[in-house]
């Protein structure tokens, strides 16, 4: 029997109970999916951040914790943790991200705030040609299972699309950049700016005053990927200034984002509850039980966090 | 010397005639391009809706009508009308439209209204998950230049997407219908319905009580198509029963929509003045140069419209 341990919120219980010991069976793995657990029996720790469990210590048998989420800097950085980590990466997770940035860049593009904001009679009034997606250069930061699949999203809408990751990339149709200098590049073109890096010690207080003076002038910024990779006051001060147009963000430094934050009220900022995209029981499962079968056959676990890089 | 008369408004001339004569300086055409002209002595006649030219019976040596706007029905009935009539199929038209019907689709899919109207403070009363694309079946009514380019386009952010015709089509990765059991099926399936047909006496008042009654309840109706297709009391009927969700609406009976029309104060729906997609100078003029020379090479026209199917 191997023993795996549910260790997220109870609320997620009810989610993934049922996907979980469907995509085990599936799989003919003999498990013993549960919540609790004396810590020395775990073979595996299916995680999830606000998590109670934030000491690894005891569960000195277990052979892996596999993260629901793709991001893990919630957990990364425990020095407790010894056991392999694995992060999501899941079908339904990345088609939920593609959706959600195709459908806020095109909302951007095309000025559909204008439009909804001009249902008042006034025809000519409401009149503007957004200029074709040929013409809308767009950035993506991170180019990795998320940031690649949106990037290549939009440039097969024709958007030409420049990507910056840490580790020189070669994706067709698309500009890869990397390095201090294809940030500078990547950034001084962008009039809509994607933000889907990992949260990091690097990536932390990215986006900065400086960092947005390097945008073009009305430029867009969406963010799906983590609150503090943008300096909250420096974005305000940029909307503000016009130097932005418009801020997209569904993560924040402090989730639930407080009701008395600047953001909610901000007439240039779109507040999204942290829904770009969840992951799916079902899909998430299967990935999960794939994990566990590779773990008890000996093989390397998919989709391994390197804890040096944080990500 | 080819003599070209620009039968639009004067608005138009000032987009058009740099371009145009730039079109035809490219393949060394020798066009003498003016507004006016005696009527025997002109060879082609580019023209728009809106324009006061509509007796066509003076213009004995003209050999072809060029519309500069996809859509003829204003013009495919004119009984002066005996020249061959050519519409307009061009690059930057088609990309417009792909990118607009994308972003309202991606719109309503992804619930963008509802977050928009959320930006209170309460981040869980924001919370909403919506389904994948995949889940979500979308119906494109008419598969020609502009129906068919969206439909693939949709197909390829993972919709799965049902498309209808007067002639049977096979394209892949859409399910094709034809015929008047094709609309039952199509239209029963259609979470989010785009209307792209021609204007002609079967598309008129196509979408009555009857046809929106088929759709599932809940279901968008997005019309970039032509306005009559639509019986306006009955669009608004379905929408306030519940029977849709949303229409957006870029196309009216009459335009400009006069401000009083209850389209515009509905809450339910959007009104776009028309600029889904416009022709674009710079492409569209070297559609018309091509027909021109093609013309003059004593070659078949590209895009003539067939007077008696009425597009
Ligand atoms: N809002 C939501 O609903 C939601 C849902 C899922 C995920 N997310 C967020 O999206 C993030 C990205 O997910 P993913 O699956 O695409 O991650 P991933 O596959 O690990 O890709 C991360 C990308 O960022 C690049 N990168 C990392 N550090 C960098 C640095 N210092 N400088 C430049 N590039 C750097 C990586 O470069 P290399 O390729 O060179 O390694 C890689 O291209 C997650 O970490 C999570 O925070 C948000
Ligand atoms: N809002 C805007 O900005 C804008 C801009 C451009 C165009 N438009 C509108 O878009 C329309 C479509 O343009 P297009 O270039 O795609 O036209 P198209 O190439 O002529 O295609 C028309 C499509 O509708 C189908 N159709 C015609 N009559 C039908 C009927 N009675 N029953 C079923 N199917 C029928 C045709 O079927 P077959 O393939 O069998 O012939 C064809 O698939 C234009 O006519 C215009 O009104 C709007």
């Amino acid at each position: 029997m191997i023993n795996v341990l549910f260790a997220a919120t109870a609320e997620r219980w009810t989610d993934y109970e049922a996907p979980l010991r469907a995509a085990f069976a599936a799989r003919d793995l003999a498990v013993d999916l549960r919540t609790e657990f004396a810590p020395e029996e775990v073979d595996y720790i299916v995680y999830a951040p606000n998590s109670p469990l934030q000491d690894f210590t005891p569960y000195t048998r277990c052979k892996a914790v596999l993260n629901l989420w793709a991001g893990v800097e919630a957990i990364v950085g425990n020095e407790t943790l010894t056991q392999p980590l694995a992060r999501m990466v899941d079908h339904g997770l990345s088609r939920g991200m593609v959706e959600w940035v195709t459908g806020h860049v095109l909302r951007h593009h095309l000025h559909i705030d204008h439009f909804l904001a001009h249902q008042d009679g006034d025809w000519d009034g409401a009149r503007m040609i957004p200029p074709l997606a040929e013409e809308r250069p767009v950035t993506m930061l991170g180019l990795g299972e998320l940031g690649s699949a949106c990037a290549q999203a939009l440039a097969g809408l024709g958007f030409p699309v420049t990507g910056w990751s840490r580790s020189q990339k070669d994706i067709p149709g698309i500009t890869c950049l990397s390095g201090d200098a294809g940030l500078d590049e990547a950034l001084s073109t962008a009039q809509i700016l994607i933000l889907l890096l990992p949260l990091t010690p690097e990536t932390t207080d990215l986006l900065d005053a400086r960092r947005l003076a390097q945008l073009p002038r009305g430029a867009v910024v969406i963010n799906p990927g983590r609150g503090p990779m943008i300096v909250d006051q420096d974005l305000v001060a940029a909307l503000d200034s016009g130097q932005l147009r418009h801020a997209t963000l569904d993560v924040f430094r402090t989730e639930p984002l407080p009701a008395e934050h600047p953001f909610w009220s901000h007439p240039k900022v779109t507040v999204c509850p942290h829904i770009a995209s969840e992951t799916r029981p079902r899909t998430a499962a299967e990935v999960v039980a794939e994990n566990v079968s590779r773990g008890e056959a000996g093989e390397p676990l998919k989709f391994l966090v390197d804890r040096a890089r944080g990500y």
